[in-house]
């Protein structure tokens, strides 16, 4: 882990930093996930030793298998345990006395089938041994600054935003999305049970983990909502927390209850202690990737308004529409603006006023729009519509952004194999870019509500 | 167009069944939409007769070029238009004259520039000569069962859905999901101006056309409400139509007025008109896009009641959170069921209830657990979450598909490269995958909503 702070995090060291690793219950059969994660750790970059464990096996994936964790021959950080929840504890008490200080327990069949009793030894262990488990019931963890994916699927990408979560497909989903589209993710974290590490130990590990810019968190219950409360507050100081809580209505409480046991309260009081604490709430898994993109990205200083300058008529008309229901203004073009507008290269047909809709543009028109607005201060945050296939399109964003700083955000859409490559290559750059004008917008209002709650903090 | 009821449709067939089309402006520069339109239609597979158009060429694209319309040696059906707005009147005369029915009018720089005149004008050719026009200022149609794409980008993969949009970018957007994921569609038209052809007459000609299951439209303002709805009542009751409506804000209606000068009108009357007519509204093009997936395939008779099946408990968790909001219930798996399930193989950690979380599963174990469920009359509508790589997962869904009806829809995620795969098939086997849960559950929502308007029809 990149620590700037190493006190928040050093106990969490032996999962983020670890430069050995055994994966008890490695199998040579591809459809198991002992196999799976095996794999992902060795095809992924990972630098570190490597000690698959199977007492049946000699070698997988070219590796040769140790039938223990007593053989491996020397200090182990980290243990990935994939075996049934009974032989769980005797892994655990030995890799503890090989010196492991962290282990990833995949291993489902505990509280949620009815065995407390199996995670109380868990817990004993732990207390014991000083070992800080993650799980069980999980879906591990990939941290990429240590190209070690001990997860699944296999993501490589690294970017800025950390994903952590009480479910492991929406952690996998957002990081594939994240890989897909050439975004990445710093790390992704699968809490399961929680019986040790839960979300609020994460917080504040990554609080001061410099290649984190922002948080996405999937949330069924806060083991602790004071303490949950106290660590957002000091993260947010310093980087946005963004978080999908389910659980909202009684049959998703039902549902969360049986799921991973959580207690998820009254929404209401929830979403209150949110806006005082400055947590961005998400209202769905889409929402919760697309304003974590959105604030490890752009600049949360200014205020709300928007500027909106677009390829597509309709796509413009539906920004605008979505605006203000989420918190952004959308002034009015001045008449000094739309007069040098008209002397500038661009489409004859370009309706001059916001949005300013170019109607069918190329990169170059764009940028000569862009020279004239960039002239006055006319907006706090500016979206880039681009409605076809239009090339150089990253190169005109990359431009306003180097001219105006992080305040610029791209939606791209009907554009084709074009869109595919300028959204990869804006995303390299560090621009985030949006499937919609409507996903687009709500992602701004994330920025514009922390930027609210920022200003309001000030002035109290 | 493959007509059942001809005197809908016959006014509009020169556009649909096109032998003959001229692509007027037709260029070799690749970056020219004279070019990429003709290049389409080229290469999408038309099997009619093309002529590009242009006085300064000699072949494009290996097709030889004509000067002018007048050296077609033969009736015309069709005219592209792709030339500067000033010559679009004579070129409209020229195809008249050669037996045109039908001109698509790609060039812009009328009445969205202030040149009403040049409208009236070709409305008055259209109007002495009986050419009908779609445009101008248009993106074109692409129509697949004719293999005529005459638009961008080029979409091949014919599908059930039909999108008619005043936002050529909406039109694409669509489309390029819909092929991209295997789903594909039947045609897509972008109205532009609509100094002739509107919506109205699309969903007219559209009702009678059978390749057409459901239609998503994307409008700014209706040209005549009340004909619209007269419309899309009688459309109603063979197919459902799905509307996406911006101009919702004073905002929006001022960027819709002047992207095609519609007026947009009170968005709480034409809501009003839409819930009494059985028009299903979307709030953003996402959901237009999986409402109208979800209405080309799914049955619209029953009730409400959802039956969730999941591999990942978070995704079941959020499925169940939102169906209450978008008019599906979650009734309790009744405990004769619940204790039969007990002894199916499935996994042990599985939640016995709905949501029904079998955990980390397998196709066959989904299947396991269907063949349980499906004993009973537990539902309406039946959601599959599958929250991993499951190979042989669009086998069970098609599976349960069989045995109980088009009420299967699937929501695929965190899965990879397996997911990609199994979703095309289930596209080809027509059964819906939605990318979130949320997203599914909205789609599944308009499917209860017009039961539900239909129901309360029937009681009338």
């Amino acid at each position: 882990m990149q620590n700037s702070e190493a006190d928040h995090t050093s106990n969490l060291d032996s999962f983020f930093n670890a430069r050995t690793v055994a994966v008890v219950g490695a199998s040579t059969n591809p459809d198991k996930l002992g196999h799976v994660i095996l794999a992902n750790i060795l095809f992924g970059g990972y630098t570190g030793r490597v000690y698959p464990i199977n007492p049946k096996e000699k070698e997988i994936l070219g590796s040769a298998v140790l039938s223990s964790i007593d053989e491996i021959p020397e200090k182990l950080d980290l243990v990935v345990i994939v075996v049934p929840a009974a032989l769980v504890p005797g892994v655990l008490r030995q890799a503890a006395a090989k010196g492991a200080g962290a282990a990833i327990i995949i291993s489902g069949g505990f509280r949620e089938a009815g065995r407390i009793d199996l995670e109380k030894e868990l817990l004993e262990i732990s207390v014991e041994t000083g070992i800080r488990m993650i799980g069980p019931n999980c879906q591990g963890i990939n941290y990429i600054p240590n190209k070690l994916c001990a997860s699944w699927p296999l993501i490589t990408l690294e970017g800025s935003m950390a994903v952590i979560s009480q479910s492991g497909t929406v952690a996998a989903t957002i990081a594939g999305w994240a890989e897909e589209e050439g975004w990445g993710i710093s790390t992704a974290v699968s809490l399961g049970n929680q019986i040790d590490v839960n979300e609020t130990d994460l917080i504040n590990a990554f609080a001061g983990d410099d290649t984190i810019k922002s948080i996405a968190l999937y949330l069924e219950g806060a083991k602790d909502g004071r303490k949950f409360l106290a660590a957002s507050e000091n993260l947010i100081a310093n980087k946005p927390l963004i978080v999908l809580k389910s659980g909202r209505t009684a049959g998703g409480q039902r549902a969360a209850a049986s799921h991973t046991k959580s207690l998820a309260g009254r929404d209401e009081i929830f979403d209150a202690a949110c806006r005082q604490t400055g947590v961005v709430r998400a209202n769905d898994i889409e929402s919760l990737y697309d304003m974590s993109k959105a604030l490890a990205s752009l600049q949360v200083s200014g205020g709300n308004r928007l500027m909106v300058i677009t390829s597509s008529g309709g796509s413009g008309i539906l920004a605008v529409d979505n605006a203000e229901k989420h918190g952004l203004s959308v002034p009015p073009l001045p008449e000094a603006v739309v007069a040098e507008l008209r002397h500038a290269e661009i489409p004859a047909n370009a309706t001059l006023a916001n949005p300013l809709d170019l109607t069918v543009a190329t990169a170059q028109e764009f940028k000569n729009a862009l020279r004239v607005l960039m002239q006055e201060d006319l907006a706090d945050l500016y979206l880039l519509i681009f409605g076809d296939p239009i090339p150089g399109a990253a190169g005109t964003a990359a431009w306003l952004r180097d001219q105006i700083g992080s305040r610029v955000a791209v939606a791209y859409l009907g554009g084709g194999l074009v869109e595919k490559e300028e959204r990869v290559i804006l995303h390299q750059a560090g621009i985030p870019v949006f499937t919609t004008p409507e996903r687009a917008v709500v992602a701004l209002g994330s920025v514009a509500w922390l930027q609210k709650y920022k200003n309001a903090r000030k002035s109290l």
